[in-house]
């Protein structure tokens, strides 16, 4: 494979002319040319300085196969460039015309009954197809020659949100291919995926196949080679498109749109290969929780960046139309999302899409310019969207604060979403959720880790639930409670190896002497009672549910018990203090209360955001950027915090900051405040 | 396509001479030949005076390619002739024999997953399969040959219930024939289909399919377009068969069976080509609002036919079999069913089916000959049926007063049911009944009109939920304001245009002016509260939930507002005065409460069938065909009326007549009652 | 086919020798050669003298087509049989390599979907294939012919729960040959099918297919004819494996292991063909009713073997995974579990798996030797349950006397299982168990018997749901009657012969007489209330749901009727009095309170297991097999029950024996009692 090409300079370069990136996907071709100029016009109005252009186009440009019709493009990029808005670039590869799965029906993807997906949709190409592969250079590499040294194009798209699987014979074929290079013999495959269990030895590589539908549950370590394999060969797709842009002599920064916590890509090992993170966000609003979840993610998409600021690069205005039942955003809920996203790292905010499409499948997708207009509350929005974060200029570039670090990586969570486990009541990335809202609500950011990462210094370290965890990353957490963190480790972690093959003796095995506990049997739950001890906070009582151990404290001290149930008297939660730090172990998946209680004290020696708070108001979010104290109301009713003298609020104009009297801030319902110390601007 | 056919005299001349066509379908295949003189002997008892014959009698009919065996057919006729019991001679072209699937695959139906479905069940054909229909039209021109001048023979039955479905190749070549034909060209269908969305443009016919299992969401307008097709292509093959019969010097009424609101046809583009409506009517008995909800159906079957009389071909005596929980009738509530059924106009009662089958898939499907024989309840009360309907002679041929309007025509519905909407739980017929019930409950039927019709006259115009709105259609309903209308718009309609396109500029585009109130936003809504205004009920609460508009007037009377939820102070419902009527807007999916306030208010000037009651006691339904007044009590208590002087019910003999005193009738738990003025009969 | 072979002495004199069976699945080739030598010795440690070796061996052994690798199944076998430990050696046949279906695509199954399944779980083949079955014969034929005379080897085991399903081509082939064989003619086979409905006549068996995926609802017959043919399909690939092995030489047991109460195989028409009934038992430790209800399936078991002692193949020593959440057990409910087989006849227990295995699919089912290692309460309970079991000698080979008889077979079972009944929330399986409980809590074991096996001198027998009934049945039940039995008859019994069809006439048709009621309509029922009558329990109130019948007496005594409801005043519960028994009717699916009284007061004249008391405390079993009284509390409470004098416990060691003061035996939570007269051991 090619070298990790990663150039973060080029993004910073950019964001330092533009200051926050500010836009959208915009779809002229969706259009008559009419409608264009009214376009430019409101684009000017709302301060826009970046679209995204062509993710959609391939039709357009390649009619019939060979074609290509650029001059529309030309002109688009040409009315863009003199309105002095930036382009971002896309290759149109996400969604190939309908003539190549005609002519060529390989290029279409298999599911796992064995359907071929047809057209009609979008991304109907299965990344395993040489011939689509082919096709998607072709236009690329046009593409890239045309326009790599044009002046309005400041950035390059690569494909939409790559995560296409395939189960068909083209898969197959790849896959073994992958599966050759991974493991060099055949034999090496049997011993990865312990093929002595239920007679599936492979003779050979030709007789594998991917896990398509089985008689019975299929072997998991195949299943998580599959998608391991399914985010490399997207990967490969990614990496052709963009060294072919760098080839034809491209400057500017590549990237592609990831998806938060997405099941079917590794962003991890595909972060190496952008020159910025880019992200598509779009938190519920009908979750109540979803303030904090999404920080989570805009959290991991900046960790993934190793702490440069990212680029939100789709969210919707108001409502999707994707789920069953899509509640609108107001516009300041709107605006407040997209300022939480600056806040927590991002040196740009875009929206899909500029204007709402009168037809096809996201006819109801909220758009920055809606079916109603531009005399419109969300238009307005947009507009007061655009001069926000012209204020905030300042923060372009510096970095978030994050005391803490949560361990997560992909191929965990794929062992541990395979079936035939004790319960499927325990997700991975639920888990790290309901972990991160203990901290969020203290105004501790985190970093989001990988397994083995150098930890010293680090006060505070969560491990919600690593099922794979390997003797380095084992190594790394033991170093880090020597140096002094704090480490809360959550049921069902350190469960396998590497290849998911469930680790020998008591558990959790690569932990058990840093927790000073030990199980020997994981147990599915029913609900139960939790009783603390004497020795923590006696009296207070607590539930768990889902997933226990059969634990004994070797060593550690006992801090909470089963009162009820199988385990009814064993240990459920235990802290081994160790060195300058303390490990802490969690044995069971407890109520939402034990587990703000333990990270709560775990926390003790972390200051949050507003350090003078342990924990914030309900509803609000606070988080350091640089000089920057951003404060965020994400409740219905007003709140009042202490803040240090001598702040002055950015999005506010010099009399409304003046208005803050002494140390204390009020914000009303959905306000935000962006406060630092008064300078010259 | 040939040209309309229809001619109601033929079915008028029928029931002229029969009375209320009373009867079911009869299989004799099923049955040894010594129960046949049993089965025509209860008929008789029973006053049964049609039957169906040969709906699945193909295989027995043709066992091998080509063979041709009659003779079992021509005796039943005879005999059932010889009973003076007239027969609707079915083409049995709706089930093919096992032979044809297994020598021509081709004819198989393939559902959207690419399964190609096989024989065993019913109705294994696909409606673009030239060799299925090469088979069908070749056995209707014989039996029509055979049977065109029997004198048994009264009415012909084409196909049953179409509705196949097919997505296969061979739909694939007939979807594009008739995308040719309503396009004409390529671009159009482009154009129609927005293509320039998610890169779908085709360039030529070749490169369409029918919208199979997709990698995402399909493109909304393929796939109405794609309904519209199946719902044509199935014309077709009743079309070629009804000429065919016609051809044969037939002079027999001929139809086929709807199904009522059934999603995979337009009804209305078929009325034109039966001599009458037949239509299946299955209501649960487990819905406590059944009896409301199917004579909705009703009127819109009697709507179809143009006000005419229509035929009730299938029901069920008793219970169904294709629920989960299949709850059975009681011989009164089967009773009320039928008479209903004559209420609201129709000339003709017949059930599924004569006799029960002892086997198969409908062995648990009531009939009017149980299994349990002629001696129990269920044959008792068909016997009791056969003597209500020939004392209603005197209505056959006469009209219902039906002084409401109902907008309601398929593409719109469909157009409403794609996917990628704001919410996914608001139907269109699901409106349209609760609307409907509002109506009910007052004794007012209403025609069931296609937009764009002349309305005016009207005195109570409904629009419960018109996604698409042509111009011409608003126009209508403008017109019919003017002239003194009551109009009712209820949410999300006017959205979009023919294509399903989304009209731009303030909604409901094409109402707003009429109106006098226009909205920016589709909100899909949590469950909130609504307040009425000062100026209507003051005080009054209701609730709205599902889909809701920010709305401003433009002019029209605010007389209620969202009091909670994310539309909090907007108008919810609207009245605008115009011309001799008024135009209510109803913003919001409201609760049953306020639905029908609203409806009952703007119903203030119509007269129900019951003039003396704005509203009927629960569960009472009132119906005028004609000179005659049908009251049935749908409740389990009884109930008292004031009525007209001097009627006498048609159902009861003369003394039971005589007993009514004064003004008020009495109506039992579940009786019915059918008064006119005395005459002489 | 081939006559029944079975002999139950091979499998008495293995039991003779061994006293109780105790072991597991052995899977050695899943571990390197030095963990088999621990393996013994634990094995040893825990009194294991029965392992099954081979199950999942086929890969194995036949890497490649044609290679035989049997060295390392040498050294297993030498190395087990040096340590006293006997074999029961399995065909590997479950589960072909993957090269098998890569070379031979059409030994794969197609599902219902059309779908062909491919290898990565287990069982991917289809019994119809003729390739399968070659390669299947010539690696077991090598097998026997090696091992046949191997002195470790004490029992064969075929396969490993049959039950693969195929609906392809090879099906299609082999379900027209199963169907000549059955029916003779293809008129037949119409006529069994009623092909006149539907117009599904076939005119030869090539026009046959599987019940594949249809537009609609399947021909019942046709569907249950699959499901005959899937039984016998797979007991053909089952039978001429064993006949290999017998070939061979082999004098041992030969077995394969059932399922309990599994939809997909008749196993009474299996049980001659297997020495030795053995069962796979994995009742949910989440359900509160597992005891009672796994005793059913315990008495079945018991009564396919004709009464013989039976073996319990397969059960889990704590968790299973293949469950969405797997409750675990404790040692002390694994311990229960296993001496509850034994109370119910089984003269062997053994357990999936010895040692939980690290990887695939299975890594989360628990085993005898688990994750943790041999040093956990796991192991431990295992080796006390070996020196429990060995303690049972003195019960092998004796009967357990069940003094009750419950009517259930599969092809009965099947046909109330097709769908368009009148309600689907009726299933037989479950009506069983239920009815079930009312014996289980009286300590009355039952047999489980098929239609028209004599029953005279049983003094209770049970018919819960037998749809189909043929006549000798019913005159086995009427003699039963005759001869001094209380005979109950459940709802939805007698509805159809042994094709499925209807019977005609008032229901239930074959025992209206002998029951002195019947009925004209099955009714499902919404939720009603039921009224005792004053000759039975005068004011005591009852429910009833899910299905009812319009039913009146003929003669019979009303003891209870419908008090609200479509069937409200009519009978539900009735009794007749005939020769020196009674027939009890319950004409609906009544709740457990109705249940339990009828049941209780029908059972009057029996004695459970402990004569002294008409209802055991709750969740106390108590069974007597041969002369040892088994008395176990699967409850959370300590009882105390009054036993016969002069017992000891053979589980308690001599002075814990004699702590039993008078007649009163206590029982702590959980506890097991096994009490027989002292006698010499």
């Amino acid at each position: 494979m090619s070298p990790t090409t990663r150039d973060p300079d080029r993004f910073t370069a950019l964001s330092a002319e533009l200051g926050i990136c500010f836009g959208g996907d915009y779809n002229p071709e969706q259009w008559p040319r009419e409608v264009w100029a009214q376009d430019v016009e409101l684009m000017r109005e709302a301060g826009v300085n970046l679209v995204t252009v062509g993710v959609f186009s391939w039709a357009r440009i390649e009619p019939a196969p060979g074609a290509r019709e650029f001059a529309w493009l030309d002109e688009v990029l040409e009315l863009l460039h003199g309105a002095g808005i930036a382009v971002d670039l896309a290759t149109p590869t996400a969604s190939p015309p309908a003539w190549l799965g005609i002519r060529h029906p390989e290029t279409l993807p298999v599911d796992l009954d064995g359907v071929r997906l047809v057209a009609g949709s979008r991304n109907q190409f299965t990344p395993a197809s040489r011939v689509y592969r082919a096709h998607a250079l072709a236009i690329t590499r046009d593409l890239a020659a045309r326009y790599a040294q044009h002046p309005a194009v400041r950035m390059w798209h690569v494909g939409n949100e790559y995560g296409q699987l395939d189960y068909g014979d083209e898969a197959a074929r790849e896959f073994r291919r992958w599966l050759r290079e991974r493991y060099g013999s055949i034999e090496a495959v049997n011993d990865a995926w312990a093929t002595a269990f239920w007679s599936q030895h492979y003779a050979g590589f030709d007789e594998i196949v991917p896990p398509r539908r089985m008689p019975y549950i299929a072997n998991p370590a195949q299943a998580v080679d599959f998608r391991r394999y399914s985010s490399d060969q997207l990967r490969a797709c990614y990496r052709e498109l963009r060294d072919a842009i760098r080839d034809a002599g491209a400057a500017q920064p590549i990237t592609t749109n990831f998806m938060g916590f997405f099941a079917h890509v590794d962003y991890r090992s595909w972060a190496g290969e952008v020159d910025v993170i880019a992200d598509d966000q779009y938190p519920d609003p009908a979750s109540a929780t979803a303030p904090a979840d999404i920080a989570l993610v805009q959290d991991l998409m900046r960790s993934l960046g190793g702490g440069r600021p990212w680029l939100l690069m789709e969210q919707s205005v108001s409502a999707t139309s994707w789920r069953g039942h899509n509640l609108p955003k107001s516009p300041a809920r709107a605006r407040r999302d997209s300022l939480q996203a600056v806040a927590r790292g991002a040196d740009g905010v875009c929206f899909f899409q500029w204007r709402q499409s009168r037809a096809g499948a996201e006819r109801f997708h909220s758009a920055m310019v809606p079916h109603a207009g531009a005399d419109t509350d969300v238009f307005r929005g947009i507009v007061r969207q655009g001069a926000d974060l012209a204020r905030l200029r300042p923060v372009v570039g510096s970095r978030v604060q994050a005391p803490a670090a949560i361990l997560f990586d992909w191929p965990s969570w794929w062992a541990s979403d395979e079936p035939a486990l004790p319960t499927d009541r325990l997700d991975t990335v639920t888990e790290i959720t309901r972990w991160y809202r203990a901290l969020w609500r203290r105004g501790i950011a985190a970093d989001i880790v990988a397994p083995a990462g150098d930890l010293i210094g680090r006060g505070l370290v969560l491990v919600p639930h690593s099922y794979i965890l390997e003797p380095d990353a084992a190594a790394a957490l033991a170093a880090a409670v020597d140096a002094g963190a704090q480490l809360v480790v959550g049921p069902f972690s350190g469960v396998a190896d590497g290849n998911g093959h469930i680790l020998a003796g008591r558990s959790p095995a690569p932990l058990r002497e840093l927790l000073g506990v030990s199980g020997e049997e994981w147990c599915a739950l029913p609900d139960v009672r939790i009783s603390t001890t004497p020795a923590w906070r006696p009296g207070a009582a607590y539930a768990a549910s889902i997933l226990g151990e059969r634990l004994r404290s070797d060593g550690a001290e006992v801090l909470a018990c089963h009162a009820t149930g199988p385990l009814q008297g064993l240990p459920v939660l235990t802290r081994q203090r160790r060195g300058a730090g303390a490990a802490w172990y969690l044995g069971a998946v407890v109520d939402d209360g034990l587990l703000d209680a333990v990270i709560g004290e775990a926390a003790t020696g972390i200051d949050g955001a507003l350090p003078g708070l342990r924990v914030l108001p309900d509803g609000l979010e606070a988080v350091r950027r640089g000089d920057a104290l951003f404060l965020l109301n994400h409740s219905d009713d007003p709140v009042k915090v202490p803040v240090p003298h001598g702040l002055v609020d950015l999005l506010a104009d010099e009399q409304a900051a003046g208005e803050e009297t002494g140390t204390v801030v009020a914000l009303g319902p959905g306000d935000v405040r962006v406060l630092i110390e008064r300078q010259d601007r």
